[in-house]
């Protein structure tokens, strides 16, 4: 009888028991689920997103694992208690919501649809845009969402470049890395992607100096992190002209708060937190099947390399 | 030498000339081109689209083909004077702005963007859509146009039915034909994208009766000919809420008129003509390769079906 403790909050609770129990039990797993525990010592996995109820992992004496229901495990990885093996939520369904997020507003922004579904003026005036062939995108972070993104624009022939910490090589994508690359990654983004893991490296890595090593009139996309931007830095670009666009779909706080500046801002389109949101299902899948690879002592998937932080 | 006349208004020959005579000039050609001619009998191709210069074709005695611009030849194919071989514009700049803008609007209502875009409540309200592969979009027309877009939707993972007159077979594609298979394209249609070239059979073709076959809050997306569409028909169905969304490109009128309904109903999208311009380059060097050929003896290009009308 494998022991699985849900510590990722109530209201997750309520959305993930049915899918996780559907999960476990299509995999014929012997086990039990709940959102507590009388003996931490029992516990085999811990299925887990940040949330005040689990901060000290002391006491999970046996866990084999804690199974993140995040892909980003920045609020994590810091936890000194949290010291047994952590797997990132990685799935396709995130995935691929991810990818139509992104390839949705990539082309938005490339036909500069926002002028006709607002055009408070009722004009007609057509504005024929180059094609996509000729329209420059960067993608920052190469990660499994980044390259999926990449892929994906690539597909709908965007000339892509991807530019990654480590090099990475990836058929009809530029690949960039190092800061030299970042440098000359940037100077030809269009229409820019952060998908980066957020790490004390990437914590406002764009920041003014490179804002301004974009060309004049670029458009920032952001469904990875929202600490990847230097959000004062960010507002005076827009405010120059220099950043034509932003559309921020992850923050510092979130909700965004009602005073922040970006809702106010004409430039700046929020979404809240929805390019890649838990498809429950699916992710219930990755979780049953990691357990199934432990108890089967198989190796995990998605393992996060805490030297690295992702 | 090749005589061409260039019958397109004055608008065009600005456009085009330069271009054209790249073109012609990159296949070695020995040629003629003007937007005039003293002799028409000795015109050897008309480059044409329909304007108030050339109606009566009756003096091109010696005309081996008319070449249009536009890949839409309804307002061309009822002209009794043009016995000549006709060819449609089909080229890949347009196809692939077309599936661009196609592609770019499906995901747009796929994904619900506009509410965040305009948001004027500044409200965090996520509402997480479901996965493209669970969206049935339906593409009606099967021809150059309608097929790439089918294609594109499919390669972003949507649920793509195609429907056409005569049966298709599309790798990827549920192909419908017929009247039992365009009711059961409708009904299956959360996203209509109107492909169809303008006949008689498809002028009106969605109709009020075709409107209610569809589901529910499905949405009409007619990058095609405005007059596929029964205008008053949408309306109504646009504010009974059957159809929760148009985003509409082309129109019976253009520009569309300043008082029409469709540019304030809050639930129209009007974009003016955009979704696949002429981009000069590419519709140039498609021109001038059909009359290399006719001058090589090859068979033209793109030649119209003067008894279906495309």
């Amino acid at each position: 009888m494998t022991t699985i403790l849900f510590a990722a909050g109530s209201k997750r609770w309520a959305e993930y028991e049915t899918p996780l129990r559907r999960a476990l039990d299509a995999l014929g797993l012997d086990y039990t689920l709940s959102p507590e525990t009388d003996d931490p010592a029992q516990v085999d996995y811990i299925i887990y997103a940040p949330n005040p109820s689990l901060h000290d992992f002391t006491p999970l004496t046996n866990a084999k694992a804690v199974l993140s229901l995040w892909a980003g495990v920045e609020r994590i990885v810091g936890n000194e208690t949290l010291t047994m093996p952590l797997a990132r939520m990685v799935n396709d369904g995130m995935t691929e919501g991810m990818v139509e997020w992104v390839v949705a507003n990539v082309l938005r922004h490339h036909l500069g649809l926002d002028r006709y579904v607002l055009n408070p003026t009722r004009e007609w005036a057509p504005r024929v845009p180059p094609l996509a062939r000729d329209r420059k995108v960067a993608v920052l972070g190469l990660g499994a969402l980044g390259q999926a993104c990449a892929k994906g624009l690539a597909g709908m022939n965007f000339d892509v470049t991807g530019w990654s910490r480590s090099r990475k090589d990836i058929a009809g994508i530029t690949c960039l890395s190092g800061d030299d690359g970042l440098a000359q990654t940037l100077a030809r983004a269009e229409i820019l992607v952060l998908l980066l893991p957020l790490t004390a490296d990437t914590e406002n890595l764009l920041n003014a100096k490179r804002l301004a090593q974009m060309p004049a009139g670029a458009v920032v996309i952001n469904p990875g992190r929202g600490p990847l931007i230097d959000d004062d830095a960010l507002l005076a670009a827009l405010d120059s002209g220099h950043i034509a666009h932003a559309t921020l779909d992850v923050f510092r706080k979130e909700p965004l708060p009602a005073d922040h500046p970006y809702w106010a801002h004409p430039k700046v389109t929020v979404t809240p937190h929805i390019a890649s949101d838990f498809r429950t299902d699916s992710a219930a899948q990755v979780i049953a099947e990691n357990i199934r690879r432990g108890e089967a002592g198989e190796p995990l998937l998605h393992l996060v390399d805490r030297g690295a932080g992702y």
